[in-house]
């Protein structure tokens, strides 16, 4: 793989960059849509790609390792295959829903052993493991074992979380060294920046994983609770210490908001479910606002569901018309929601690297976010 | 509207011919999705269109009136404006519902006083404001109001309620005289024959109905529960009556092999849940025989859903991710089934209409039925 910036933002962090994997090249900043279980909820392969313009989509290890299960995504020949995804692909470290999902979950120094949420059988989850399970999954990108910290938490028990996720990386990346692909093409592996809400965990984090020679960074644990001007402050701590050439990944953020402004400060990767599962829930995202379609206002409004928009589902169904579907619980009412919100995500992406490439990206961003998330 | 017959089977009463509509012509026999509440579930109208090969769904009056309402239907312009939708499309009166979802429903002469199952409002149809409704959802085909007999049924009530639908009838066909289209193309009213079971009542039904003027003519209160042959038997006896040169439509049925007796005693038209129903709980259908997607067989099964089939899912899913996707419960896996088993069911009636053309139905029939519903 290779990372190249084309482009920095004279005004801001923000650069724009390409990542290059074996199953395609990305264009950066980029949002990856969620796949949870092996399926963007409600969307088709053939959509993501075609009208969503996703380059690359994210898989979560936890459910996936516990349905289908590796052995099944192996006979398969790896995930892209399983579910008919021929482009990139990043998976988590199952890190994070191990401590939001599963039950009975014990964290031990050696790992984490957890109940499935699914059948309550039981497993344990450890740096070297979870790089063999991304191994069978076939991740273009892969992520490191960590512990998320939860919000509020306190200094000493960040620092102790921290020093752990730290030690897991070292025999994670221990374990990523000396293993191979199993498919004929490479996997990178990204370590995660700990520390909660404390600068001085957050710098020392940076450092540390920094020292790996890892093609990529993340951050992680934000988003999680904490105040949004804290979040950016951690972010600019972090990015002031990682490699400049290396692409760096803010882990599930966030709104169209939090993406502007983590940009503008040197983010390069994001990805969330708040497109899909918001959008599910009847919330809908464009230039102008969010829209609450469940709202009686929407009843009668027959125009098109966003006119700025260019996929499909903007222009050929109403606002009525998804207001009805989502009120009815039709679940053609969610793989509405769920393409325009994705295809909004995407194309904010594309208007954010042009606008970048244009140098215009500082000032368009200010009169952006004071309106993009405006309720309408 | 015309219908034109334009080629008869010499060894059974199959034929095929075309029905002309202002919203585009229908090639019979034909299969109509049913769209409940203004959505084939799970299924995009450019699918039903591009994918499908649809050429007119059906839409059901008791749901499209309780939710979003003729209101708001007409405020749209018509069902075809509100759902997106530029092809035809048939709704049915509402009988059907009123007396299997609707709570607390009284029968009187003057029509059917019921309780929404939605939110216990109260409302009437009668024949008269069935066709008004109709009229508001701007159908190409509106059905005359009739009352669907259970299985089984005494003679005397079948006889009775017989009684009804016809007086029923004449009520709803002399409102479809006195009334007009609303959105500037014509509509169609198709008159139903009820009976239950019996014969005698069945050919009286059929004669009464073929003495109005009406463009084509249905049967309803079959397959609720009888034994195959005895609706068979049911269907010769109405299509030996009904007029030769207008269309004949079945509805609710039904399975591959009813359908395929049925087109070979005459009938032209059918609409049933089946496809989309039975998909989402993970029962595909194939020439070959029915697969239950969900059985732990089919979970390491990496050949494609279907490959006799055309369909982009056919091609692109595996039945091993298909098993995922219904065991877990994802939306994706009641849209693959949906639009698997829809494509399957048009491509099932093109392949009748080719097999009629070419002289080859009657034998071809006989192989096909006795695989076609087998367990895979």
């Amino acid at each position: 793989m290779k990372f190249s910036i084309g482009k920095y933002d004279i005004y801001s962090k923000a650069r724009c960059g390409r990542l290059e994997t074996e199953h395609g090249s990305i264009e950066t900043p980029i949002f990856m849509p969620v796949g949870t279980a092996g399926t963007v909820k409600g969307v088709h392969a053939r959509e993501l790609h075609n009208d969503i313009h996703a380059e690359i989509i994210l898989g979560n290890t936890y459910h996936l390792y516990l349905r289908p299960g590796t052995e099944i995504i192996g006979h398969a020949g790896g995930l892209h295959k399983f579910i008919g995804w021929n482009h990139p692909i990043l998976t988590d470290s199952g890190g994070y829903q191990v401590f939001s999902l599963a039950a009975n979950r014990k964290l031990t120094e050696e790992g984490a052993i957890f109940k499935s949420h699914i059948d309550g059988s039981k497993h344990t989850f450890t740096p070297e493991n979870v790089v063999e399970i991304q191994r069978k999954i076939g991740a273009d990108i892969m992520m490191a074992f960590d512990e998320c910290t939860p919000f509020p938490c306190e200094y000493k028990a960040a620092e102790k979380s921290m020093q752990l996720t730290h030690k897991w990386l070292d025999r994670g990346w221990n374990a990523y060294l000396n293993s191979d692909p199993l498919y004929g093409y490479s996997q990178l592996y990204f370590p995660i920046i700990q520390g909660s809400v404390y600068g001085d965990l957050r710098l020392q984090s940076a450092e540390y994983i920094a020292t790996t020679d890892a093609e990529g960074f993340a951050i992680g644990g934000l988003s999680v609770g904490e105040p949004h001007d804290t979040m950016y402050e951690m972010i600019e701590v972090v990015n002031a210490v990682l490699p400049a050439d290396k692409p760096r990944y803010l882990m599930g953020v966030g709104s169209p908001e939090n993406i502007l402004e983590a940009v503008a400060r040197g983010v390069d990767m994001f990805d969330c479910v708040m497109p899909t599962r918001n959008g599910r829930n009847g919330m809908l995202f464009t230039m102008n606002g969010t829209i609450n379609i469940k709202n009686k206002k929407w009843e009668n409004d027959y125009s098109t569901i966003d006119e700025e928009g260019d996929v499909f589902v903007d222009k050929e169904y109403t606002k009525a018309y998804l207001h009805h579907l989502i009120i009815s619980n039709e679940i053609l009412g969610a793989q509405i929601a769920s393409i325009h919100n994705l295809a909004f995500y995407l194309r904010l992406m594309k208007t954010i690297r042009e606008k970048i490439q244009s140098g215009e990206f500082y000032t368009w961003k200010k009169v952006v976010v004071s309106s993009i998330m405006q309720r309408l």
